[in-house]
């Protein structure tokens, strides 16, 4: 039986606890993940935690640290000013003591940067794809998927009641096609720029598809805010789309904004919605003062310094270039990841592994994290690279390069 | 379509975003939305947004910051030196360069002070959730799930592959009965503490019955770190079934520990699966340092002064003492919620704003956010309210209460 819609009940009294002592614990409830963990092994595909230092020597070509402001001084001292003045947690869900007016400033400043009418604030860009695709969707709602989505808009789309149709990877004319003949909402769904391959959606086209058939259309802008648009104001004032009635996005505080935390950024009466209906936004804790604080911070200091967003992109063509001269399969770059084919999991593993012996830290992906199933190397293209860093870079990722 | 297996994609070369722009935008894919909102209107159901300063004159009996950490200045300090030694941001997901040695720490601490063997700290509560549940389950488990069990329990429910039987609220034989005659993996999940009443579930019962069917059992500790168990090591301390192998235990790191984030707590293999494969671990980026160094400090804190857990639970008796003595409805607290009924929605939302006017914070809780549609106040039990505050607090909510 489904959870909802939930049962009526009435309790009184807390139920009594009976004395007795449960039966001992046995283990047999879990032996089960011993096969699973032994097939893992099998199949090569184990992963395992490795916490970092506060200052490692390692370069790193990993993280999603776009335009290098985590660590910034300044998005450092925000962050830092921010716990200090509003504590250490937001204290409860934003609707009832988790919203300050740190939340309310960095909406405002979100939503102007980006060029939409409003925004709103969750503790992870996770928690804002869940929020956005199950509160703009109900049972009877066609959502058209791209199949390269990232995991949160696929989760989302699971916990929504809608119907979903998964289009073909960066196809407009599929979105359109699947579209075509449904009676009632739809909203098509698409990353702005793919985590995986670092390519970017359609979007014009996209949102041509959308309006030809009066759906609407989500785009999570996680890899794109601070790297795409004037200044790095994200894919969507790059399409020209920012701001329109039919257009919802989502962003990440995590990546070019170097904190923590997501926002949905769309019409108000979109947002009024979410703030009324989306669970992950209600029943969650407000995002931390910190968090909030960072991220502010950094959204200033790139106003200040719009270059960042450009020198992103410099840095990710350079990247490309300089791989692909060198004879390796590099995807051309629409944004700061910059993705080189590896012939098999494990030699994608043992790459990671060789550049970081090299001092080089660099992104494995490989099944399942993988739609299309092919491992590679995942360089991100921080705008804080020098030449000579990124000559390094180079020189190690060609020289521990597999043979093909 | 769902969106696994997904479809094996090749793309080298970025998809060409042709020239032309696209048709304008039209508001009307979102129109349903003012249908909505007019109902909710007509319902009396709106739910607004109210930003706080830094500094409220308010008393707040609102908030989850049960220990009253979340300001402290230790906990703060904890917060903000963190993000000055690591940056605003973790940078990156857990398994690609979100793990600092910061989080193994964290890590390790929760783990012992809660009893378990190993701990796997995410980004929320909510993640750590959907993360426990999705990754303990499969195509074929049955999961029995309390019918008063949190948003992000059910929604956990929801996005796994399990068949999810609702148990009435609180009742061990019940789950013992759905759990019978299932052939296969089974999983038993409940809330500790109920947020909306402030009772506790009979977990030993709950553990006896799990084990006498070969079912595991996960349960969401938010609201008994901190409050419950030994110096507020746990629900799960309380009960006797601390690191037993057939347990797993879910905590916030946003209520007592006054910070944000969430924890999976449980034998070591359960959390090296996770590692491997729950998806709002692997796919979103790690807890920021500043929430991490925050949580962490209200720990030491804790297990420094471990009598605020017991403070927390002496307020809560008296709350309810005292607003019983006056002839309310106040629910009897296992923990550090009271909760008192009011006679409907409308009502509730009066008496709440009629605190909030005579100066007091209280939480206001209505459908749809209840499981039982009853309507009530719920009153957070600090354990730093003062004697003096818990007599202005009864004071105020017995004179604004509606004339039943």
């Amino acid at each position: 039986m489904p959870h909802d819609p939930a049962p009526s009940l009435l309790y009184d009294t807390p139920p009594a606890t009976p004395a007795a002592a449960p039966r001992p614990a046995s283990g047999a409830a879990f032996d089960w993940i011993d096969t699973a963990r032994a097939e893992r092994h099998r199949a090569g595909l184990v992963r395992t935690l490795r916490p970092r230092p506060a200052d490692s020597p390692l370069l790193d070509l990993a993280s999603n640290d776009y335009l290098g402001l985590a660590r910034h001084p300044e998005v450092a001292h925000g962050a830092a000013e921010a716990a200090h003045r509003w504590g250490a947690g937001a204290t409860g869900s934003r609707l009832v003591t988790g919203s300050t007016e740190l939340h309310a400033q960095l909406e405002r400043a979100l939503a102007e940067f980006c060029g939409f009418e409003a925004a709103l604030v969750l503790s992870s860009g996770y928690a804002a794809n869940l929020a956005a695709v199950t509160a703009l969707t109900a049972r009877g709602t066609l959502v058209v998927s791209d199949a390269g989505n990232h995991a949160s808009l696929i989760d989302g789309c699971r916990l929504s009641r809608a119907r979903t149709e998964v289009a073909p990877h960066a196809d407009p004319e599929a979105v359109r096609a699947a579209l075509t003949g449904h009676d009632g909402r739809a909203l098509a769904v698409t990353d702005s720029v793919f985590s995986v391959d670092g390519d970017a959606a359609p979007l014009p086209a996209l949102a041509d598809a959308c309006r030809s058939r009066g759906a609407a259309l989500l785009v999570d802008d996680a890899h794109g805010l601070g790297v795409l648009g004037d200044g790095g104001s994200g894919a969507l004032r790059a399409a020209g789309l920012a701001g329109d009635a039919d257009v919802v996005t989502t962003v990440t505080l995590s990546k070019s904004l170097g904190s923590q935390g997501g926002a949905v950024l769309g019409p108000a009466r979109v947002i009024e919605h979410l703030v009324n209906t989306a669970r992950t936004f209600i029943f969650d804790t407000g995002l931390a003062p910190a968090a909030a604080g960072g991220a502010l911070a950094a959204l200033r200091l790139l106003q200040r310094e719009p270059q960042r967003a450009a020198r992103a992109r410099q840095v990710a063509r350079e990247l490309h270039a300089r791989l692909t001269a060198a004879g390796l399969a590099a995807v051309r770059p629409d944004a700061a990841v910059v993705s080189v084919r590896a012939p098999s999991p494990e030699a994608a593993v043992r790459w990671a592994a060789d550049c970081r012996a090299a001092g080089l830290v660099a992104g494995c992906f490989r099944p399942p994290s993988v739609p299309d199933g092919i491992s590679r190397l995942r360089l991100t293209a921080r705008a804080d690279l020098t030449d000579d860093q990124i000559a390094a870079a180079v020189d190690t990722i060609v020289a521990t390069a597999p043979q093909v």
